[in-house]
């Protein structure tokens, strides 16, 4: 079984995934295996996952979306979810929680980008399902729902799908941004997205929803997308909603396509008070040992060269 | 010119370095080209790097480490250094600051951990005479030393070499470090030097150094050395520490070279009470979704594996 530690002294914590694990050996370096060319994601291979969670349209043959276990969990709903601490340095529990798959079409060869803003808005409300399941699930504190798109942004397996992770910690991130919002009488996400949207930054724009590179980009062609309206969670999402969601992200994702970028999509949303946002992070850089030893990323590109290109 | 900028609302800095922006249609991902077999970093082409800064032993043609500003330089010593916040959410500077590159060896095909243990400690005492150099320019907060090996390890050049980025910032890591420290009516590094050197994570000890992997290591083979006297830098080390050190590092650095791995390293030191320490990260893993919307880290490996590798 995994196990939830916590750094000695800092609040950064570390799931232990030992059922995840090589031997040292296998982590040698070699040529290239070329994979084998069974997918289990697609379907008829429906028995080769852990037992299937939901599926959308339910009970359809034809499975547009479909849900289930992670067959290698990083956490799963068993042992001690309790965070305790052993003498002054180690806090840990073990690693506790739910680690689910949504595979967003039936289709082996098509990504995110490819499918129409109806479906795309199909499996944002998915996430919204999933996330409201599981938040009501006992000692869960978060959950976590991202996309690893190509092998440079941490995916093994081709076949387009989501990730969520809902474990018995509220992340060291969240909680800095939570922090961080308290200090404002007012939401300064809320402040920010009327900022931007009047900024070189803006990238895109619709009723309910705003895209720009923020002015701090981590990544080249980073960029977030905010909701016009100050919620929480996409749980709170009106129906419309989803749609214009859909509408911008596929935008977005189709110039992602076009640089063939690896990259990374997560929400990030409020335990109290944080504005929901996603998080858009290609992955055509790599943090080095500069970012490691100082926490300050070296990016080559600025924000403004990146919304360029998203609205062009 | 670049500039150092801040995220809106947390204190995470980012350095938008321009010099070595690329068009964004030169992200595009496009099959590897052969790279031109002319190395900047090899003896005989030293008109090639910015005008040398030192080299060891001085004034001899046959240097065995050689000293240049970075030609792709990330910070620069111009522009303006303070930094300021224009409305409540932009702060920034000029990327401000000294980047240099430390070539160890005039051998193209050598590596670090091939080096005679001399050979590694004439680089360590490199690596304190640049430190206390820079840490005495005006303007200058912190001065990071780190190592990339390797592409996944960031790295674009293959003739090894070594950094250092003096900047107008003390870092996020290291103030967060200099925070939790504080906490305790004692040195928490010697408290956690001392338990694992009894535990199942220590890995080689000498006179003067412990390695051992951390508790809640973030990588597959995470390692730290840490000296066994309360010293907060490279700067402080006595004659014979630099031996030792280099010793211990040759150790680790053979048994990655053995897994082909690549890496990171870099010194972490305290601007007032952090005891110094190397962190050795290797990458063969890749930080994904979960870890950007979290903070906490999905590790593949028990830190007490990692040890029984390097012990074996």
């Amino acid at each position: 079984m995994g196990e939830l530690r916590k750094d000695y002294i800092l609040d950064k914590y570390v799931i232990i995934a030992t059922e995840r694990a090589k031997r040292p050996d296998e982590f040698k370096v070699e040529k290239k295996i070329e994979k084998n060319g069974m997918c289990h994601f697609c379907p008829g291979n429906e028995d080769q996952t852990p037992k299937e969670i939901e599926r959308f349209p339910e009970e359809s043959s034809n499975w547009q979306i479909r849900v289930f276990p992670n067959k290698y969990a990083a956490v799963k709903p068993e042992g001690k979810f309790e965070i305790r601490t052993d003498n002054s340095f180690y806090t840990f529990s073990d690693a506790f929680g739910y680690h689910e798959v949504i595979v967003e079409t039936p289709n082996h060869d098509e990504v995110l980008a490819d499918l129409s803003e109806e479906r795309i808005s199909n499996v944002l409300k998915m996430f919204k399902k999933r996330i409201a399941v599981n938040m009501n699930c006992q000692n869960i504190k978060y959950v976590s729902l991202f996309k690893n798109q190509g092998e440079k942004a941490g995916t093994s397996i081709q076949h387009t799908h989501c990730q969520l992770i809902a474990y018995n910690d509220v992340p060291e991130i969240i909680l800095e941004k939570e922090k961080a919002v308290k200090k404002y009488p007012y939401c300064p996400y809320c402040a920010i997205l009327n900022t931007e949207k009047n900024s070189f930054r803006r990238c895109f724009e619709n009723n309910s929803f705003v895209a720009f590179t923020p002015y701090a980009s981590r990544f080249p062609f980073e960029i977030w997308v905010l909701p016009k309206r100050h919620l929480l969670n996409i749980t709170d999402f009106k129906e419309e909603e989803f749609v214009f969601l859909a509408e911008i992200l596929k935008k977005i994702l189709l110039k992602l396509k076009f640089l063939n970028a690896d990259y990374n999509f997560y929400l990030q949303y409020g335990i109290e008070n944080v504005h929901f946002h996603i998080e858009i992070t290609p992955r055509l850089a790599t943090w080095a040992g500069f970012e490691l030893s100082t926490g300050t990323i070296i990016n080559t590109m600025t924000p403004e060269t990146a919304a360029e290109f998203y609205r062009s």
